[in-house]
């Protein structure tokens, strides 16, 4: 999916919610054990509630792998039962070495059709830009972590001027375009976000910002959104596990729409 | 595989080669593919080539993940043949929050029985920690990569004082210790590895030194060694694609004897 068509996504859904598929075989419903896949079940009655109001969705890929081979099967087949017209990440935070980049970028732009994949920015340059060779793909790249640790060496001053997170959005717009590249923004105070959005008026920013993480919606929109959109906002728990029970899909559509609803004023008071 | 027993097989074969299995679908003898699992079968024959002349096996995950399911079960296959009695790396730079990192940790250390994963630092300790709790299992934090995009962050200097891979060296010693971290150090320069031995004496440090990424062995092995080996070297092109042909297995083994050769000598002179 491309800039335009994300941004008509958005305009069309009124949403720029991502609903995050950190999918764990111990926390859903007990009644879904049975299916023969009761991963990609689950994910199947999230994205059947929730499609109408999400314009994007994230599975994050260790949950997937910490399944083994089977994993990685109910994976495959969530990217292959999600539509085309939503846009969707590979959360798997890969970076390596060039050639190695590649092979990354092969596993899930071409063996799973994802749409962009999330990548740390260590390594620098030559581990992001293999993944932004690829027509229609996106790059979403660290740069300010929202957990506890991020602030170990995201924060770090610099020399040369600014704190290190800082430092990543401004050398990596180098890299690549506002087409091809969104950050990873965990800001969870409001002027930071607004220098953020100083710094890179122009790039989509996906935002861990709902549920369980914190958060303000509001703040968040007011300071992110752009006339593009601009912005998309996940919410991982707070929808695929709001309940427990027979219920979990109605209830997971339910929440996505509580937030929906929300999106649509933001977006008709700050696009 | 803990410490001592690490330092040991390093004395008992008068080596630490490290070969790096980054099994390409592309790039191994034609005549494997008739195989039913030819990246296994590859694997497999380099194993039993080498495992005379090296303490550890390093596949590169991508390489893997990029051949999807299929790869997978390659892998999981190799990790299976590999000897309890050589230490494992599942080369996979993962890192993310938490739970999140616990997820990977059991991918790695329980779905696949490896001894270690490498880790990326950007996300600081809550991402790292998780990967900690497991008994006689290592992290090996990314410090120094020897790719060109490395300098683009790792070299900034910090008001804190040092350079960024400076201070992930030295913020990160408090996580965990020698028996369960090491650090990917691909320092290019001799002085620059000496600087690091200073601020990291005990640990192992993890070096992509012979080979295609360059490197001199004398040098890192003069000083990089310490009184329980302290060094992985790492070789992976240079090795496993030795040869082409039918005999690709036999020249691997050549390949690794001339390494492990020097290497006895280097013990004898710096251990």
């Amino acid at each position: 999916m491309n800039y335009q068509e994300l941004s008509q996504q958005i305009k069309s859904k009124s949403s720029y919610l991502c609903v995050g598929l950190d999918s764990d075989i111990n926390k859903i419903p007990q009644h879904l054990l049975k299916e023969e896949d009761p991963i990609f079940e689950f994910n199947k009655q999230i994205i059947d509630a929730t499609i109408d109001y999400a314009v994007a969705y994230k599975p994050n890929i260790a949950f997937y792998e910490s399944m083994g081979v089977k994993g990685w099967e109910s994976l495959q087949k969530t990217i292959e039962y999600l539509p085309d017209d939503v846009f969707t990440i590979a959360d798997a935070k890969r970076g390596d070495i060039g050639n190695t980049s590649k092979m990354y970028a092969k596993a899930f732009f071409e063996q799973m059709n994802f749409d962009s994949i999330t990548v740390a920015p260590y390594m620098g340059s030559d581990s992001v830009e293999p993944f932004l060779e690829f027509e229609d793909k996106w790059v979403i790249l660290l740069a300010l972590t929202s957990n506890a640790g991020g602030k170990d060496f995201q924060f770090e001053s610099l020399n040369s001027g600014g704190l290190l997170y800082q430092k990543v959005l401004e050398v990596s717009q180098k890299w690549g375009t506002k087409e091809n590249m969104m950050y990873v923004v965990g800001a969870t105070r409001s002027d930071e976000f607004k220098e953020i959005r100083k710094l890179v008026p122009n790039h989509f920013l996906l935002v861990p910002g709902v549920g369980a993480q914190g958060g303000n919606l509001k703040e968040l929109s007011q300071n992110g959104l752009n006339k593009d959109g601009g912005l998309l906002v996940n919410s991982s728990r707070g929808i695929i596990y709001a309940s427990n029970g027979q219920d979990f899909a109605k209830t997971a559509g339910i929440k996505a729409l509580e937030i929906q609803k929300d999106m649509a004023g933001y977006l008709d008071q700050y696009l």
